[in-house]
């Protein structure tokens, strides 16, 4: 177990900033390479694309990539292509999920669903995957591709293991965990140690990149889940309560349940499983996860996968890259919370 | 334009058994690795997956990979993997575009959407594109990697015109063409490229290998469109009609629209374009086909494709393979008709 850092101490944007500014070049050009792979001559799929891609993403996973290059010391170009890879890959799930989950927004904008149909969101997806593809074997990394394409097999298989799970109140917390380890932290991880691997670094320190992307991306994805509950929607770009209302099992809601009362477990079984919600429900939730604690014990449960991730880079010489990726940590830990 | 063989003398079989009886051997590995690769601890992958996967298709797109790898004397077994990848690439699509279509059939079979719902269809097929990259870097090869990459995005592209062109019965011939060559006629070449490339031959023959796919695929295609206005369902597993009842402009509709009395184009603009149809309607359809001579038209420009196919293998030494592969066109165009 890590030791968990007084984060009270620094404001948000001063724990992501120190990354932002040591990448801003970088992902400048991962932007660029982003909007020439969505080009194409059928007018639907820029646009459309584009949507999404200039909705205001936070583009973390990308800048793992391209972080985790440069403190490897790596001076090519191919980190910008592989971290392009990276948020294609992450867009072209985006697009598949909001048509798996039926979502009407995304980053509190229209879903492109909505805008340009599901037809159009699944085949726009396909094809940033196969872009996404292409812009890897430019790179001429085996070892990259083999990794992102192992992310795009585990990924899918997640969604589909989510979608076997999704309405049973009862899954296990391990359960959920192998949902997001697939579903989030594995593109997290994958992001991070391509960036070290095009820049030809050790086996170990692959495997610490491996592992700081995972265990990072599962403390991202309980947080995420956490403040579906409590966040401010204006910041997040995303409406509270989503998750609730497309019946969702995230963590907060697995804790409430085996924590909760029969009366209680009639209520998630009744709103999640069985999808009859009224307009209280969602008060009446959040109430629940109060009085079991259960956002507060998300966040707990997220500082033990940050306190991984941070550990996990140790075995790195001191840089500031290693202290930027090291504040990331703290950032998707506290962010909005 | 080539000169059109008399295919009259041969049956349908007697064209295709000498491809298939070269690639027995080779193609059972494929259907190994299909298998293998399909498999998930996630139940629903492998079952949705095996639905469609032992549905009875001809698997005609992998085993011209192994036939062009063979020909071009390939003593490997990277062929197979790339084989595998092709089929996967295709299943995927199939599966996006059922959801996509709406369809309910597939193969003459409950389409998978029917049975295990669309989200799984979209997840599966993410699924299977994932796994078909994983197989393809296990190859090692990156010029095939490549030229499947790009017919992944190729695909998908061309889907998404035809979702933007699908209603419209004024579509031009170079139009419907334009849409074909992109979502069947982009694997067909790229299935046909990636065999001579994994036995390392020279360029010119990859040039010829991927004109003959695409030519091949572009019959194919068009003798599959004409066959929905006519083909016998038992044999086809594909119910007469599909394209017509999802308002499909595909040739013989665009050929019968332009060829045919405002009257008449006024019932192509309602049933398709509107989507207004009655019992009736399909019987209208085929009857105007005959009185345009549509159907026909349809399979004559098939052969004007499958003709620069063969001459595409002009290059090659003859051999029993490049034999086998002239005589494929020759099934591709007369198959069922």
């Amino acid at each position: 177990m890590g030791v968990v850092v007084p984060l009270e101490q620094r404001t948000e944007q001063e724990t992501i900033e120190p990354l932002l500014s040591l990448v801003a070049e970088d992902m400048a050009r991962v932007n660029e390479a982003i909007l020439v792979h969505a080009r194409s001559d059928v007018e639907m799929i820029p646009e459309l694309a584009g949507h999404l891609i200039n909705s205001g993403g936070k583009r973390i996973r990308p800048m793992l990539t391209i972080a985790t290059a440069q403190m490897c010391g790596y001076r090519g170009t191919a980190h910008v292509k592989l971290a392009a890879s990276v948020e294609f890959m992450h867009t072209a799930t985006l697009l598949h999920d909001d048509v798996v989950d039926e979502s009407d927004l995304r980053r509190g904008k229209a879903a492109a669903r909505i805008l340009w149909g599901n037809e159009a969101s699944v085949l726009v997806g396909d094809f940033l995957l196969g872009q996404a593809f292409k812009m890897m074997v430019e790179t001429g990394s085996l070892e990259a591709l083999s990794i992102l394409a192992n992310a795009a097999s585990v990924i899918a298989e997640g969604e589909v293991m989510q979608l076997a799970a999704s309405k049973d109140t009862s899954t296990t917390e391990d359960a959920y965990l192998a949902v997001i380890q697939a579903k989030t932290a594995a593109l997290f991880s994958a992001a991070a140690e391509v960036g070290g691997v095009i820049a030809g670094c050790r086996r170990e320190e692959r495997a610490a990149l491996e592992s700081f992307g995972r265990n990072l991306g599962l403390a991202f994805q309980l947080v995420d889940d956490a403040l579906d509950y409590s966040g401010k929607q204006s910041i997040l770009g995303k409406s509270i309560g989503d998750d609730f209302r497309e019946g969702k099992i995230t963590l907060p809601v697995v804790l409430c349940y085996r924590r909760g009362t029969a009366e209680e477990r009639d209520f998630w079984t009744r709103t999640l499983q069985a999808g009859e919600q009224d307009e209280e429900d969602l008060y009446r939730a959040i109430a629940l996860m109060e009085r079991h604690s259960a956002l507060q014990d998300t966040i707990e449960r997220a500082r033990h996968y940050g306190a991984i991730a941070r550990d996990a880079l140790a075995i790195f010489p001191p840089s500031k890259h290693k202290q930027a990726l090291l504040d990331s940590v703290d950032f998707c830990v506290t962010r909005s919370y």
